[in-house]
């Protein structure tokens, strides 16, 4: 039986809802990840991340070898019970990290070297090792060890790059010996639409419970970006869910779903809590800013996350202003619970066959603010 | 009608328990306060902080004048709003801070003049202007402006603080102008006995519906802090509540019990929680030491809070590891809930009238340890 299980479709594009069922619950899909880098959403407990909606949470493998380790993360029963979620878990294979860390990492056929950067000690991965790593960890889904392109990239470079990711996820898809995870495959190949295609066929063949569209969200924009998901998303197969790895923005999720994509993750919104910046539906606001000073108004009249129920934008900005933990705490409850309300809204409006009409209107709106 | 109601008393010493009844709540005596010295009991969400147990907290009226003032604090409807919090609050006269910041303040017969630590305008605060502030702020309890002297305090300027406390005690009372705040008197006097008795004696005088012992656990160590509080807790009228200011360490506060206190506040918990020290029953531990790296018990068995019901040390080593908040976060709600555990289990010794016994069992323990 499939994992996944479309509920709804979108007649007026390629928009739909599903049901993702994993060894720790079903997730509602368009879905919303934040992200737990090293082993915790920064500054939130599990049980408040949980009351904003969350649904499924990530963790960065990368970041859990270098400390703690995965020995450690193992015995002590994996990585649910470290974190203390009992929600579904994904973790990236490494890849993106690696990759990032382009000066201090040789790249083989086989693997990548690379310096720790906490005390430059040496560590290799390759797909066996990124799949038995994220094997030991336990996350619900885990994701194939791929080569991910900065823009812009080479085209030799790249197609090099597509073909080691394409090479790797055969030997990441023989290496996964642990069952009740779900092994992602990542297309790969920048912005480049029949790379995008070829990369996608191949890996179709060695055929994933789901698909992951990778090397978006490095520099190539919005434009560039919404055209590579929008042609890539249908050539995955439809029955199966397909994951917009580290996007994004509201107006990218919005139309990277209007393209068929169900799955997102990004630090934005706790990145941006941690900076004093909160999403609200007319942008942001800049909650440091001196304006708040004594405004009685919440962040946002139309939320319902705990700070917008119980702070006002004067509290708020006084934390930020004398640098107490509560600022950047309550903002990353905020944020997150909008990418959840806005991914709640996403599948309501699917669910009525309206989303196509919302989306356009929601777009021409962002596109309007950000001009 | 009073609002100190005695329940229990242990005949074989001073410990009692009582009902302190507020315009936010009745709080269960002896009672420990978490410290929110700017608006905020640091890290930690209104909701957490409940979670321990805590009946009531302190902020820092000092902390409030200099950022965001008491102008924008009154405007968005008081303290209780400010911070988010329903139950009751008590509010300290800023005197000790002025009087820590003795290279930048000058006193006069009627109040002092400091610098603000942050930008180094010059204010002035006296018992008149201290009160008024109080009472705009509006928390449950609040307390007279005094003049806390250091440790050790040559005899003049002690006896010359004494007189200047009794003496803005009077106007600090003559100042209060809002119902449902109770005003707390302050007997300072050091270690000086005499001191303490004439201080104690000429506040009676004035009547207040709650009386603190201040100026202690400034440096004077364990026995003198025992001593003077021994001799002056008694003095105190027994119909009232007594408070023991910024104390302290668990046997500081199972000691001064006996001796018929009260209340305590102190910044311990918080502070230790997050430095990565965890009060447990046996003394300390050290977060961050590795030999937590892979251990998975909790930070203490016996305790039943959010912290210790789901993580593991390993998991908490890591944090502070790492610079992680959730470090210091778990480590405040571990260490708070601590000192809630601690003095609920005084009322319980207290009722069934066990307690002077245990108390001094405790207390031999405790000696131990630190020797």
């Amino acid at each position: 039986m499939s994992a996944f299980k479309i509920k709804a479709k979108d007649t007026n594009c390629n928009a739909r809802t599903g049901q993702l069922t994993t060894a720790h619950g079903v997730i509602e899909t368009p879905v919303f990840m934040p992200v737990g880098t090293r082993g915790t959403v920064k500054g939130l407990l599990p049980d408040t991340i949980k009351e904003t909606g969350a649904q499924i949470i990530l963790a960065n493998t990368y970041h859990m070898v270098i400390r703690p380790g995965v020995d450690v993360v193992e015995k002590l029963g994996g990585l649910h019970k470290f974190m203390a979620w009992d929600r579904p878990i994904l973790t990236d294979s490494g890849g993106y990290q690696v990759f990032s860390l382009e000066s201090i990492n040789r790249i083989g056929a086989d693997g990548v070297e690379f310096a720790s950067h906490i005390d430059g000690k040496r560590v290799y991965l390759d797909p066996k090792i990124a799949t038995e790593v994220q094997n030991r960890l336990g996350a619900d889904i885990i994701m194939c060890f791929d080569e991910c392109t900065p823009f812009p990239c080479e085209p030799k470079k790249l197609k090099d790059a597509v073909e080691r990711t394409i090479r790797w996820a055969g030997i990441c898809k023989d290496s996964h010996k642990r069952d009740g995870q779900l092994l992602f495959g990542i297309v790969q190949g920048g912005i480049d639409l029949d790379l995008r295609a070829y990369c996608a066929e191949k890996l179709i063949e060695i055929d994933f419970p789901g698909y992951a569209i990778g090397g978006l969200s490095v520099g190539e924009g919005h434009e560039n970006m919404v055209k590579t998901v929008s042609f890539t998303a249908p050539l995955l197969p439809e029955d199966k869910p397909r994951y917009l790895m580290g996007v994004g923005m509201p107006e990218d999720i919005i139309a990277a779903v209007y393209a068929g994509v169900d799955m997102f993750d990004c630090v934005l919104p706790t990145r941006n809590g941690r900076n004093g910046t909160a999403f609200v539906e007319s942008g942001y606001l800049k909650m440091r800013n001196s304006s708040h000073i004594d405004d009685d108004s919440p962040v946002d009249r139309s939320c319902d996350c705990y700070c917008c129920r119980n702070f006002t934008r004067a509290a708020i900005r006084h934390f930020f202003n004398v640098g107490e933990m509560l600022g950047p705490i309550l903002l990353s409850i905020h944020n997150i619970r909008y990418f959840q309300r806005l991914t709640a809204t996403i599948r309501a409006k699917i669910t009525e066959n309206t989303f196509a009409d919302w989306a356009k209107q929601m777009l021409a709106q962002k596109k309007q603010v950000s001009e």
